[in-house]
């Protein structure tokens, strides 16, 4: 690392979550239809609708599906959901090809997984970040780990912490949902 | 603080709780649905109902939205509900006026809240409290912070302490739900 | 106690136990039809299925109520089941009631529960027992204190105690459900 | 033991896992309708559809039964999966037998199995081994004890195990679902 990540938080325009083992704690449950139920924290959502309210960018990239999820994220404001990516590099390059008028560089995107299928973006973003419970895989090549695991605030964690590198946290304003 | 918060626990009259994280542990489960799941604890729920048959008022001021939750409290005889409530100041004055003909003051009121929305209300409560795993800035505003955590206990603990400084806690009657 | 627990274990034919918080966690799950959700642990299961097939009457006295766990129960051959028990004293004296004809007394019955509507079956029980995590004047009354939580092996842990003083446990046949 | 574990995932061409306790947390919700919910890990999910992929035989034999999880396993495509199996050492013997053409024996299995049910498996299989909070007996008979529990990441912790040992961990290919 030529400058660590507290600095490369600076030019964050953008936030690229996983979904299973980061938004959630990695753990579904399935009854007797087998569709898994997901599970989502309220401190993370505090976080997530405020960087949209704030005009950040934010995308999730899964290999898994949930329609539940997508709802939710959807009523937040999140539009760039992309589910069942078997590749998720493909899906990375359509992001970043959604946003090519707005110029957005990988430099300027957090990217958060937790497991291996999440490697290359990890590397490939300007933040690569993992939650602490991330595999040992993925830690090793992440610009930062959270102290929080997935699904218990490792999200809110990196929002927060870019945010407030950018003077953008507990301003007015931030005290409503 | 001039007093600290187990006296001003002596003149407590009434308890308002946030859903999310106080109530709850702050994790919600979605299926195909999207619609969430919450989770209750059956501790919180023996003094919450012991709270209402005593003669308490218990409210509630939630962001959030689940009918669920609702129906459950109602059951336990809670008629304060504040659901989707965006701004919790509003709420919280709505809350005062129902109670005004009791001559219900902020001083009696006890408010437990775990993050950013909940700032004001810890502020305006006679005692505003957190549980454990609360944001930081508001533990740092809270008269009392709880070492239980959300979904785990908070809620019993501080009804709990209040009805024992009243000497209001395992009088014959307590021992049935 | 002018015996130790282990002691009185000798004498026990029967087991009752509380459900939330004792089969449970104490947590449940309530979505928009707020009919709640509860959870079960599969090494309680194999013990209270054990215990059944070895001949121990095994029964469950709570205040609440959950079909999906009464179902489960008779599944395993339980038929005592008492759910929204007020009182739970009023249930505790029918058990008795029911099984006069077999001559089974307190002393030769194990209850386990955690809160507050426990206290006097704690009391009356032969081995008044209680989870790690019970509330403080709960574990002050139980002849024994489980080192395991609610809803996380502390059934087992009596059963598996219980059966192991009367060297009734991993005994052939013990190996299938 | 001769030689230990390590060693013997050498000569490792199939993995049979239990279900509660092992896959799952070992707890299963429960609501009106009496049909149980069940857990399961999004990191353990990785390990499993890639062993699949790599050509390891996958298989289940559990006592209990759910159509959910055997439907998400049957997506990834695990086709032995024996639920409601009263005798383990009967749905062991079959699998064996299904696999008699490729001639598979059992020094070439890992079994992983938490409970008094599984412990005759954890004896017949080359690497008999359970999660961390297994039950005394079952630990005490295996030749590996995960560092990981239940549903926690016990089975991508004896898979993962496996690959490298055989040199077949992170390679080409292992970054997609």
């Amino acid at each position: 690392m030529s400058i660590n990540y507290k600095q490369r938080l600076n030019r964050i325009r953008a936030f690229v979550f996983d979904m299973d083992g980061v938004l959630t704690n990695g753990v579904f449950h399935v009854g007797g239809d087998g569709k898994p139920i997901r599970n989502l924290n309220s401190k993370d959502g505090y976080a997530i609708q405020l960087a949209v309210k704030k005009g950040y960018t934010v995308g999730l990239i899964s290999g898994g599906n949930c329609d539940g999820v997508k709802s939710l994220l959807q009523k937040a404001g999140i539009t760039d959901i992309y589910m069942r990516a078997a590749s998720k590099l493909d899906a990375w390059s359509d992001f970043l090809s959604v946003y090519e008028h707005q110029d957005l560089k990988p430099e300027e995107i957090v990217y958060m997984g937790d497991d291996i299928p999440d490697y290359y973006l990890i590397e490939a973003a300007g933040v690569g970040c993992c939650p602490a419970n991330a595999a040992p895989e993925i830690k090793q090549v992440s610009d930062y780990v959270s102290h929080r695991n997935g699904g218990e605030g490792c999200v809110r964690d990196i929002i927060e912490q870019t945010l407030k590198v950018q003077n953008n946290w507990m301003l007015q304003g931030d005290f409503a949902w």
